[in-house]
């Protein structure tokens, strides 16, 4: 059943577009490893504010993705830019009013 | 550019089932208001929330969905099934790292 995690992560001041930098810089890996969308955004009223939304194939595609190189390396890059303020929430999808 | 709307409600116990049941009752205006996905669902770790995650081609989308009758009927339907905590994040998507 598809996984979604999403949250939001606060930079340091003026960093914000360095860490949006980091987070979509391509990486063939995520959908190989059963990553099925990845959003990366931001919002005007929270100028300091990286958001994601994730859409994955599975709980696990998601946890595993965490022991991926490229993953680690963007998380290291990414972490001395952020204050460690942020948010995340996860669930399990069971349906869409999109679908019949 | 496409814009993501996620976050979580807090229902009376022991109708999160009812709740999901509305919000995933199938809706053939949204994807004709621009709704790109809808994901509804559920995480163990929180038995009486029902959590959301949307993509919209727009903003403006998302805002004039919020008028569709099957959205207004909905809301009515649910509104009494929930406590009023919820949360909300909306962001403006910038890229992927699925994409190149």
């Amino acid at each position: 059943m598809t996984y979604v995690n999403t949250g939001s992560f606060v930079t340091q001041p003026g960093h914000r577009d360095a860490v949006v930098a980091i987070l979509t810089r391509h990486s063939p890996q995520l959908a190989a490893s059963g990553c099925l969308s990845y959003e990366v955004g931001v919002d005007e009223d929270h100028p300091d504010t990286v958001f994601v939304a994730e859409t994955w194939t599975s709980a696990s595609a998601h946890e595993q993705s965490l022991q991926l190189e490229s993953t680690r390396e963007a998380i290291a890059e990414a972490m001395p830019l952020l204050t460690g303020e942020m948010t995340q929430q996860h669930f399990t999808s069971v349906g869409s009013p999109l679908q019949d």
